[in-house]
């Protein structure tokens, strides 16, 4: 495809773009496909001979469209939502045009100072310790990797890296029952084993009891573990519980602990003053995460790491063979050596054009809408006696069950909503997921999509009253 | 920003973006910034208020252009290609627009079964196995690693996964002297210990040496340890050596170890009949990896990882917490079990429009046209008496040096080219890496950008000779 052509198709794009965005309330969240139904529309073989961009796209429309999930529909309430908005669309579309490795500082020293800068902003508004170090992971999962390596390479003096886990004494991790599967996947893939990682019982708020912690900790010390390290949650995935961070902190200190902190949802919400109290103790962590892509309008991937000894974290990934060589090394942020990949997108400049497009004040409003309408329809929740919420509703993130009467036993509730949620999501008017608290089924709503409004709300809670209804 | 004013800048920024491409040639390849410059541009704080989009757009041009390295520059010769197209450009604008999660089937069947598809077709055009199964990853970096996590874990039956790495064999991984920096990394982040990688020497062409490595399994089983992994390069970063895969893969079969190829760059040239013979024994491999982000006009991140037993990746990496559950778990690929993360973006797209966009003929007309421009250069350089190469040209890198008369011993020699790369770099007019063989500094020059012409290459080397000549 030659320029010109780029031209003039782009601009059509730009219009489909617009068009979707437009529309996109006409559209079923969830798609209504049978698995395999839209491979077979594909041919099996790739073509020999170039085929022209108008059929290209055609093929687009009639046979993907259908089958995606649409998670910018203003009714997308399940999981946590993965937002984006037009400034960071209007990014993206440069990023993919300059296609710059950002994996060094030469290889595009803009991206790099700007990734700088923009962790600096990040920070100083969610009102983080001023000396901590930020960089852009792709997702929290390779972020509370990160975290879980160093914390084995500080405990082993970065003998680990050189000569393996083996003879290593056995490291224990601690988290709470509620805490999410990357820090078990983490936990495997370092090395340590998935047995050693305690998930610690949680208390009627599904958040981390301390005094089993510190119980625990003991225990593997008599038992002849090595405590590593402890991951508390702002904000567990299953209805964003929040650990005691500062109990965690103080204990973590006397028993010489890495805490990381997984906030990759829920720390978005600390660019409000008025949330930070729940954080109490978070500048005590010796890494912390959370994901701008979630709750923040920046497109995925764009995962703010920050750690408070950079050295560390240098330390563990750092590697430059020769042919990675610059003249600046010594001078500059090389953002290869803070995590796994060698490759690098340039993810900052989405996070410039959001950051400066809506204004620190822009983006509060947004969250305190969503965090005032979830206040709100917990309450339209609790006053219906056929419905119940089962988890403190701290941010926007509501998990409620249908309990009409007549039907007691947990598993007769369980199966009827879990035929709540199937039948409200093959309408298509909306999407939820489900999660299981202390073992119970139940729908996860969650209030946090860029074009979510209050009128959607009161729809989706009226669709949600007739369906269970109508069971 | 509304959707009607994001109409009307996304318009302009195709603009903006298809004259980039248009007139990138007269950008210098390289920027001419020092260390913070940018950064100290860019205020320490994020704005409160919004911020007009003139503005943000304008700054990006004056602030972030400037510090901007041009990988889409036909002159860019450094490093490896990180190639986009305008195909690929308009999908990464839906990619963006649409900002799915890819995680599970459900969270975007299309997507899900598109990558499917395109792993099928790039399995079918490079002519693997089709045993073999397919998954998009972001990096080479994160597929080595997925291959010495799964290679781990089959050799302790999955136990390692659970109980960790203390107590279990001391494993040995095998690369050659050349390869990437990516498999150091992976196995210290897979708890294996850098020390327990073996570097096995090279030929004078520098691929491993096969007596080597098989005396060296030798020496570690007799010493206790437990030969677990080969990863042997289809094309090393440095100078493009291929390894003799099918030894190694007899080796391999004979010891029960795993066999990763990593052919991040070179793979993309197995589309071509004629280059598969320089990849006898690929078939033999339990994995195998290419990044159509390097060399097949694919924006990064696309990288495409192949596994002969796809369950064995999966029991490595599967983790299905409640929330994560949807009623087709059985029927479906889920591709978040596939790899690290759990998010994961729309990646297959780009490649679907590429692939259809160019035709299959349509790409290897172009890496046929970078392979032999290739050679001619190759054969220019050996006729100058003051130049030479210093590595078998096989694909498109070239590895060479200024070597004037009067100059002999291998420090000036090497000061003098380092000088040379520097200039060259600084002048703006192209863009070249280095490296070292046998301890010699070499320039590296790839010719396989997207936008590369021969009236760029000889240009190129017509700057080159002068530039050396004035030194």
């Amino acid at each position: 495809m030659e320029l010109p052509e780029f031209r003039q198709q782009a601009h059509k794009m730009v219009d489909w773009m617009a068009d979707y965005l437009e529309n996109i309330e006409q559209l079923p969240v969830m798609p209504q496909v049978q698995p395999g139904q839209i491979r077979s529309q594909i041919p099996a073989l790739a073509p020999q001979a170039p085929e022209a961009f108008e059929q290209i796209f055609a093929d687009f429309e009639q046979q993907i469209l259908p089958g995606i999930t649409h998670w910018q529909h203003p009714a997308f309430f399940g999981y946590f939502p993965a937002n984006s908005s037009p400034p960071s669309v209007l990014a993206e579309m440069l990023t993919a045009t300059l296609a710059a490795q950002c994996m060094s500082w030469l290889t595009s020293p803009a991206a790099t100072e700007l990734e700088q800068r923009m962790m600096e902003w990040l920070r100083d508004l969610l009102d983080l310790p001023t000396a901590w170090s930020g960089v852009i992971q792709d997702t929290a999962s390779t972020a509370t990797f990160c975290a879980l390596l160093t914390a084995r390479e500080r405990a082993t003096a970065w003998q680990s890296n050189r000569t393996g886990l083996q003879g290593q004494p056995r490291f224990t991790v601690y988290c709470s029952s509620e805490a999410h599967s990357s820090i078990e996947k983490g936990v495997r893939m370092a090395g340590l084993g998935s047995d050693n990682l305690r998930k610690i019982g949680v208390d009627d708020r599904f958040s981390l009891q301390v005094a089993a912690l510190a119980e625990q900790i003991q225990a593997d010390r008599l038992a002849g573990f090595e405590p590593l390290c402890v991951v508390a949650a702002f904000g567990t995935t299953g209805s964003t519980a929040i650990d005691p961070l500062e109990a965690i902190a103080a204990l973590c200190q006397r028993e010489g602990l890495w805490l990381h902190i997984d906030a990759a949802f829920a720390g978005s919400a600390l660019i409000l003053p008025e949330i930070r109290a729940l954080a109490k103790g978070l500048d005590l962590a010796d890494s912390f995460v959370f994901n701008p892509h979630k709750w923040l309008l920046t497109n995925f991937d764009c995962s703010a790491y920050y750690v408070k000894d950079p050295q560390a974290l240098l330390n563990t990934f750092a590697m430059t063979p020769e042919y990675l060589k610059t003249d600046q090394d010594d001078q500059v942020y090389n953002y290869r050596d803070w995590g796994p990949q060698l490759g690098r997108r340039f993810r900052a400049l989405k996070l410039w054009f959001v950051l400066r497009s809506y204004g620190a004040e822009g983006l509060r409003q947004i969250i305190r809408r969503h965090l005032s309408w979830a206040r709100q329809l917990a309450a339209m929740i609790s006053e219906q006696p056929d419905f119940e919420l089962l988890a403190p509703v701290d941010f926007n993130t509501l998990c409620f069950r249908y309990v009409p009467t007549g039907v007691d036993s947990k598993e007769a509730l369980d199966q009827l909503n879990e035929t709540l949620l199937q039948t409200l999501n093959m309408s298509g008017s909306l999407f939820m997921t489900h999660t299981r608290l202390n073992g119970v089924y139940v729908l996860r709503w969650v209030l946090g999509q860029t074009r979510l409004n209050w009128e959607q709300v009161m729809k989706a809670w009226q669709i949600v009253q007739t369906t269970a209804h109508g069971l």
